[in-house]
C-alpha cells in the first residue's frame, strides 16, 4: 500500500499468482509493521518495525532463517537465528549506523516486558537490519536514536505505506528514490491456501541495470541520459563503472507452517525475485532475507516444543514462487511508491515517476 | 558453438556485455571441453568433461569454489572443494545414476597418472555433477561406465559443441529439451581485461516459467497448450502442479586471479542468470554453481603457494555482471542448440526451435 | 561390543553418564549395524552398513545432518542431506576408493525396492561416507564391490561388533589399529529418557597425540619409542613430522525428537569427543559427524509431516553431552578391540594391546 | 601474563609445544591489547580492545575469518567477516549489552579517523563480541559506554593482563571466577618459524565438567562441594541440571601468512582446545572463535592485493596444534589469573585458588 504517490499509472503485476487483500506484508495474519520517519534537512533516515504477532516475542518466539546473499552488511543478529532458528524480538530496519541505538532500544524494550532477562533468565538477541543511506541522508550524524525505534514499534499496524517512509526515507535504488515496498501472493499448498508476504528495505542498483517485469528500462534511461549529455544525478548514477554501495533488506513473512530449514531454503527464493530487477548481487551490497512463519511459536519455557502438521518439502514449490514474485513486485512497489526526495548537501535523488515522465509507454504492454 | 541445429534464428545477446570470439566456456584460455553421447534407444544419455588446463589436475590443482543454490542433488566432490578450494580432477557432468561409474573412472584415471595416490600420498577427490535425465534415458539402466569418461576426457578440444550432447543428451528444460550450453562474456577489471565463460547442463524448469531476455515466453506457450487442448507432452508439461525434477549444474570458469572465497562469491552469480530464465530454485531442482579460475595454479607439492595479484573485492563487479550474464546466455544457448530426441518409452522432448515454429514473432525485439 | 580381542582389562568408561546394555549404537532402538570384511592378503577392507530402522529407507525416511569439522573426504550424499534434512538410504561407510562401487550398489537396492525411482518418482540419494586405509589395503585394487555392501546390509542386526571388522578393517588410528567403534549413553532430558549412541570408523592421529580419558598415552609411547630407538612402524609412525591422512567418520543416533537443525547441533558435539582423544582436526583428515534420530519418520510422499513434540533447544545440554561422551567412548573402544592386521607390502599395525603391554599400568586409575 | 593473582603455583603447560616468550597474543608482532575495568559496586564489567596492528585498520584492513561453534551469541560484524575475509576496525570484547555502545564507539573512531565513511567511501563494519556477565555484574544497567571502549583502545600495548580485568572483569567460568585469558605457542612450517596467539573471554561451563590438563578436577571438586552440604555457590552451581548461559569469546593471530579460508580453518582448531578443558559447547553458550593473520594487510584502495607466498594447506598442521593448545592454555591463564570477585546483589565468584586452596595435590603431576 504506497499512499506516498499517486501517479495514477498501476504498478505492473508480476507474475500469474494473486496478491492479497492488502497488498502488504500484512496480508499475513498477525504481521504488523510501524514506521518512524525523520525528515529534517539532512536528516532523511528513519526505522521500520515488523512484529510477527501482537504478543511477547520473547515468550513466544516465532520460527525463522535467513539466507546472506551478499554480506556486505551491518546487521545485528543473524548469528543467533542461524543456530535456534527463531526470532525474539521485532525485526527492526533502519540506516547502517543506526543499528547500534535500535539494538540498544530492542534489548531495553524486552528487559521492560521481562524483568527477569540477564539474569534469571538468558540474554535477548536484539535483530536489526540495515542499509546505508549516506546520499541522501547525513548518517555521520548517528540520528537515529532509542526512541525512533519505540515510536515505530507502537506504530505497527496492518496499514502499511510503502515508499519513503520509515527506514525508507533515504535509501536509492538502480540512481532513483527507492525505500519501502510491499506486496503479498497467496498460493495453495497440498489443498490448503497460504499467503506470503514481503516487505523490502530497497537501496540497491546501478541505473543501467533496472528491470521493471522484464522490461530493461534501466538501459533505455541510460541511453537517454547518455544522448542528453545531462548533468543531473541520475545521468551521473547511469556510470556503470560506479560500484554498489547499496544494499536490501528482503523480510518475508507467511502463515504456512514451516521450520527454520524450511524457511531458510524459503528466504534464499528471495534472490530469485532480486535477481529479475536487474541485480546482480553486487559487491558492495548488503543482500540479506528473512523468512519467518505465524504458524506456531516456540515458548520461551518449555521442554518440549509442539508443531503443527508442516509443509512437505516436496510441496514447497508454490510458496517459493510466492516468495520471488512478492519480492519483486515489492521492489517495484518501492520504485513506485517512493517521492523524490533532497537530503543532505542539496542530494536529491527523483522518484521513478518523477524521472520517467512517459513511463506507461516505456514499460511493456499488460501480458 | 552449437553444431546441432540450425534454425537460422541468432539467439537473443544477454545483456550489454561482449562475448567472447567462441561464445563458449572455451574461450576462458586453457579451458578444454569433451563429450561422450549414448544415443541407443533408450539409452540417451552421455558424459561431459572439462579440463581447466591440459596439464595434470592432481599436480597442479586450480583453485575452485561451489555455490549449492538448492541442494537435491548428488553431485561427489563438493565436500573437499570447500575445505580446500580446489579442484584436483577434471570436472565431469553425468546423469544422476552415472556418478559412481564416472568417479570411479576419476579415480583410475588419477591413479594411472600418479601412482602414488592412495599410497605414499593422499587419495584423489573425484567432482562429478548430475541431473536426472530419467524422462527420455532409461537411467535404471546404470548405462553409463568408465569408458564413457574416458572418451569424453579424450575429446576435450576447445571446439566446444551445446545442446543434445554429451552429458546433455537426455536432459530436459522448460518441458522443452534441454541439454548443454555455452556462453563467455569480457569485461575489464581495474583496468585490466579478463573472460568468464559458463557451461551449463541444463534440465529444470516447467513450460510457463520460460522467461527468455525478459520474454515470458512459456506463459504464452502454456496458453497455447491449454487453448489447444493438446495432448502433447508439452501442454501435459505446461501444468504448473507438476513439481520440478530437474536441475542444473552451471561450470563457471575465469582467467581473473581470484582465490576460493572470491570465487565461491562469484559462483553465486549463478543464480542471478539462472533466476532471469524463470526459475526460483525449485524444490526438486539441484541447482549448484561451480566457479575455478586459470589465473594460477596450487602444486601439490609445496611448502608455500605463490599467488599473482589478485582482483580486489570492490573491483569484482564487472566479473559478477559477466557471470550472471553468462549463465543466462548459456542456459539460452542449451535451448537454442537442442535437437528433439525421442528416447525410453517412446517418450520425446521437443526442441524449443519444434515446439515454437513462430518463435521469431513471441520474442521481443533486439533492444 | 568387541568379539574380537579380549585382554581382560576393561576400557576406561568415559565421563559420568550410564552407558547402554549394549554399549554399541543398537542400544538406540531399531537401528541395526552389519559388516563385510574382506581379509585376503594385500586387501583388508570392508563396509559397514547402518540401519535407522527396518523399513524401507526412501518411503520412510528419517531426520539427519550432519558437521563437516574437516572436509578432507570424498563422500558422496550429504548435499541433499545438508538441503532436506533427512536420509533415504541406509548408512555405508567404506574405503574412499569403494565409494562408487556402493553409492551404485545403494541406488540398485533402492531401485529394486521402488521402481518407480528415476521413473514416475525422484532419484535417490545414496549416502556412502569413507576412510582411508591404504597403509594395510591395497585400496588401488578397488576391491570392494557391490556384493559387499549386499553382504553388509543383509548381515544388519543389534549384535554390532567393533575392531578390525567391516569398513574398520584395514584402518589406523593413532598410528595403532583402528576401526569400528562403539558406545551409548542415556540420559533424561525434561523428565523422559532417551539414549545417544555412537558408531565410529576410527582412523586418524598421530601416535604422540592419543589421549585416553584424559591421560597422554601417546607421549609416554613416543617417548619409549625413541628411546629404544626402535625401527617398529609404531616408532616411525611417533614422529610428530608426518601429516595425518586419517579421518574418522562418527554416526550418532538417539531416540530422541529432534529436527534437523537440532541434529546438526547435536552431530557438532561429536567434535568436542573426537577433540579428547588428541586430535585437533588434522589437515588430511575427513572428520565428519552425522546425527539421525529414530523418533519419527518422514514419508516420501505427503502433503504434511506430522512430528511428535520436539525436545525444545534450551533441554539440549544432556544430549550434547551424551553425544561427545559417546563418541570418545566409541574411538577408545575401536583402539580396545581392534586385532592386530598385516596387510599389503607386509605392512602391519598393532594393535594398542599387542602394542604396550602394560597399558593397564600407565592409563590413569579409574575415578 | 596474569599480575592479578600470585599463588605461586605455576599453571601447568598444556602439550609439548613451546610458548613465546610473553605468553600472550601479543608474542605475534605487531598485535596489542587494552582493557578497561569497570569496578564500582554492582557494576562488574569492562572492554578490551585487540589491535592487529598499529595502523588505520580501516585503511589496512588483516585477513581474517570465523567459526561459529555454538551460536547463542549477539556479537556484531560476523557477516561482513564471513563473505569479505578482513576485519576493519579492532576487535572489541564487552558483555552482551554493551555490544551496541561499542559497536557505536567503533563507528565514531573510524569516521574520526576516516571522515569518507558514509560519505563518498562505504560504511565500516564494527566487529564486537560479548559475553553474559549477569551474574556478578548489573548487565540491565547497560553500564558500558563509547568512553570505555575509547579508554580501552588508548591503552592497547603489549603487556597484556589477564584474569578479572577489561571485559573479563565480570565474567564466569566452569563457576568459578573468569576472565581474560592469553597463551601462544612457536611452531615451525616449512622451514620457518610462526606464532600462534590466543586471547580468549571465558564465561563457560558447570564446575563438574572442568578438565585441567587431562584431570578432572570438576568432579573432584563437585563431589567435595556434594558431601559437605555446603551452601555456597560454587556448590550449587556444581550442579550438572542448571544450563550453562555462559560463552567462551576465542581471538587467535598468527604472523603465518594465511588467507581467509585457510583462517577459518584454523579458528575451527579452537573448538579443540576448548573441548579439552570440558566444554561440549553447551546449548546456551555462545562460543565464537576468530582468527586473523598480521602477515600481510589487504588495502581499502587497490585495483589488487599482493599477498605473500601462503602456507600450503598440508602444511597446517602444526599450526592447528598451536591453536588447540593455546586455546586451551588460555582458558587455563583466565582461570588461573582471575581474582574472586563480589558484584550485584552480593553474588560472588571465587577464584580457582581461592575455592581450591589444595590445587597442587589435585593436579596430576607434570609430565
Amino acid at each position: 500500500m504506497s499512499a506516498a504517490v499517486d501517479s495514477g499509472l498501476p504498478a505492473p503485476h508480476i507474475g500469474t499468482l494473486s496478491g492479497g487483500p492488502l497488498g502488504t506484508i500484512a496480508d499475513v495474519p498477525g504481521v504488523t509493521v510501524g514506521h518512524c520517519t525523520l525528515d529534517q534537512g539532512a536528516l532523511q533516515t528513519g526505522v521500520t518495525v515488523i512484529r510477527a504477532h501482537r504478543g511477547d516475542p520473547f515468550i513466544d518466539k516465532v520460527p525463522a532463517a535467513a539466507s546472506v546473499i551478499n554480506g556486505f552488511g551491518k546487521s545485528i543478529g543473524l548469528v543467533q537465528v542461524e543456530e535456534l532458528g527463531t526470532l525474539e524480538t521485532p525485526i527492526a530496519l533502519t540506516n547502517t549506523f543506526g543499528v547500534a541505538s535500535v539494538a540498544q532500544a530492542q534489548i531495553r524494550a524486552a528487559i521492560r516486558a521481562n524483568p527477569q532477562i540477564g539474569r534469571e533468565w538468558s540474554t535477548v538477541n536484539p535483530l536489526v537490519f540495515e542499509c546505508n543511506d549516506g546520499y541522501l541522508n547525513d548518517i555521520q550524524a548517528l540520528a537515529v536514536t532509542e526512541q525512533h525505534f519505540n515510536q515505530a514499534f507502537d506504530n505497527a499496524n496492518t496499514h502499511v505505506a510503502s515508499g519513503s517512509v520509515g527506514a525508507g526515507r533515504g535509501m536509492s535504488c538502480f540512481d532513483l528514490k527507492g525505500g519501502i515496498g510491499n506486496a503479498s501472493r497467496v498460493v495453495e499448498v497440498a489443498g490448503r491456501g497460504y499467503t506470503v508476504g514481503a516487505l523490502v528495505l530497497a537501496n540497491f542498483g546501478r541505473l543501467p541495470m533496472l528491470t521493471i517485469d522484464g522490461t530493461p528500462l534501466g538501459r533505455v534511461l541510460a541511453e537517454r541520459a547518455r544522448v542528453a549529455h545531462a548533468a543531473s544525478e541520475a545521468a551521473a548514477g547511469a556510470s556503470t563503472t560506479k560500484p554498489e554501495q547499496g544494499s536490501i533488506i528482503m523480510i518475508v513473512a507467511t502463515d504456512a507452517p514451516l521450520d527454520a530449514r524450511q524457511l531458510k531454503r524459503l528466504s534464499l527464493r528471495a534472490a530469485a525475485g532480486l535477481a529479475r530487477t536487474g541485480s546482480v548481487y553486487g559487491h558492495g551490497s548488503g543482500d540479506i532475507a528473512l523468512a519467518f512463519s505465524t504458524a506456531y511459536t516456540v515458548p520461551h519455557a518449555a521442554g518440549f516444543v509442539t508443531l503443527p502438521p508442516l509443509v512437505a518439502d516436496a510441496r514447497l514449490d508454490p510458496l517459493f514462487r510466492a516468495c520471488a514474485d512478492s519480492v519483486e513486485q515489492a521492489i517495484v512497489d518501492a520504485l513506485w511508491s517512493a517521492a523524490s526526495v533532497t537530503g543532505r548537501d542539496g542530494h536529491r535523488r527523483l522518484s521513478l515517476h518523477d524521472s520517467v515522465p512517459d513511463l506507461a509507454q516505456l514499460l511493456r504492454p499488460t501480458r
